[in-house]
């Protein structure tokens, strides 16, 4: 990486220019020691310029139509005047392109927009173990300027628990037909949606998407709120044909204004931040380890016992722990 | 939980009795701090039991037939002598009924089933933030007899790299049409499976599954070899019907089979527990933090820091650990 100064970056992020923006950003997910020393003293730097966004966390089952709601959706928040960076949280969404098979280009259009950012996740992402900085490259976004930061996440799996930690606002894109199973709807993502939206619906299929809308409310009905006098909605639409989008914007806007006058806006990312914390005490625990030589050789020890298959791992970690705290 | 000593479960685990099992296996994937220690001391004494087994990873999206497979295959497998595990990664996989819209039981007839222990993730799983810990119910079921086990997870994120940290073969279970975005392939995946089965397989749609196989046959070229000496098999079939099971059932053997005579079954198994232990390792540190009174007051000061929003959190989260390192 280009050696750029702290202050080279902080005055890039400030004045808006993408590609340092870009490097800002590739510092904050790099785990090398002197890249963490940097990227603490610019996060530290810019923390006073963050917060001020509305922080939107967008999934759905790959074919939902994420990257064209996310398309349409963004560019109805610039036509509004606002800034949108788009991040992901990881590398099997539609903004990663690694797709084998096909290859089409995403976010065409919103890519081209002077006030558009869009960044996917690392591609080495989890599969390389690189820490997971989303959280970090929304607070670069947020001191740029950007206002309105959606962030993309696939359907399944544990990723919606770390959008949903990061975020203001859960929107969940489902589409209509082939059963509950392949839409991936799970009592946990229930739980966390806070607007739902039927994408793809088209006259042929509107019966069967106000069924589903109905099947969905009567669903919902049976779950604790998680915000005080919030009914989650369900709007049907079509993201392609920019229909129901104006819908969804409205209720993003009145749900963060519910949030602002229960007092829960400031307090949901009071705990955020506490998580994130907790987040980065493992991960920093791990990086130093490995980094000083004297807790480096009772930790290999300790591995050593446990690739070799004589003990098995979890005792071995309890051990090197133990010793680890008491040093 | 009922309390019963270390020596009862072991015996429980070792005369095969299923509800010991299981509560063995609910103790090992506890957090509390009396529960660790019990659970350390069981997976100690177990230790020289396992690592008999074959260890097989499915996946594939919601709606791919992974219930069916695994239902049918299970019971090839049983037909065969062997005795079968179960197990599942994430709370979103067909394992754990916790759909909202249907309620359909599944694996029926593998659970009855004698030599068959099926067991889901815990449901609070990653929603509630529990370990990670079907390695050591891997570990619990080994011990008790079962050689085949054979672990479910959701085709898409994380989870799959989850699988293939802990399996020695990978299985992907693919359906035809809905495009590749529908069906999550993305380069990560690809890279880490040693099988594929084309599933649901019928005479109407045998042209299109032929294409589909060149088509992956094609894709899979280009990719790095995972395994000295394999090329990746696409198989067709039905898991419904029991057709094309067989196959699946050689190829594991022909993969295993190679693996030892690489040298690599063994040397993957031994990373395997290294990854383990470095999981371990941060597990406990956050227990320990958690536990101890001195270091608990300045766990709460830096972690206050960052939830006042005050200064970043990964900031904040640095500044404790070099403390606690310090101590």
């Amino acid at each position: 990486m280009e050696n750029l100064s702290t202050k080279e970056l902080i005055n890039g992020i400030k004045s808006g220019n993408k590609r340092l923006i870009g490097k800002a950003i590739t510092l904050v997910e790099s785990k090398k020691p002197e890249h963490r020393t940097q990227a603490e003293e610019l996060l530290k730097e810019i923390m006073p310029l963050t917060g001020k966004s509305i922080r939107i966390g967008i999934t759905g089952v790959p074919g939902a139509g994420k990257s064209t709601f996310i398309e349409n959706f963004g560019k109805l928040l610039i036509s509004k005047g606002k800034k949108v960076a788009v991040l992901a949280i990881d590398p099997s969404s539609s903004l990663n392109k690694g797709s084998i098979l096909g290859d089409k280009t995403r976010m065409e259009e919103l890519s081209k927009e002077e006030n558009a950012f869009i960044r996917p996740s690392p591609t080495s992402g989890f599969l390389g173990g690189v820490a997971n900085t989303t959280f970090e490259t929304m607070m670069i976004c947020e001191a740029a300027g950007y206002d309105s930061i959606l962030i993309e996440t696939v359907g399944v799996g544990q990723s919606e628990v770390l959008v949903s930690d990061i975020t203001d606002v859960f929107l969940f894109l489902k589409i209509i037909g082939g059963g509950d199973e392949l839409q991936g709807i799970k009592r946990g993502i229930m739980e966390m949606v806070d607007v739902i939206f039927i994408n793809k619906v088209e006259e042929e299929n509107t019966i069967k998407a106000k069924n589903t809308k109905v099947e969905l409310l009567r669903a919902l009905h049976f779950l604790p709120s998680k915000e005080k006098n919030w009914k989650v909605p369900v709007l049907l639409g079509s993201a392609l044909k920019n229909i129901g989008l104006e819908e969804v914007y409205l209720k993003v806007e009145e749900f963060i204004s519910l949030k602002l006058k229960n007092n829960t806006f400031e307090k949901v990312r009071q705990s955020q931040a506490e998580k994130r914390f907790d987040y980065w005490v493992q991960e920093y625990i791990i990086q130093k380890t490995k980094e000083e030589k004297s807790v480096e050789s009772f930790y290999e020890l300790h591995k050593k016992n446990a690739s070799e298959l004589k003990s098995n791992p979890s005792s071995e970690a309890k051990i090197f722990v133990e010793k680890l705290l008491k040093k």
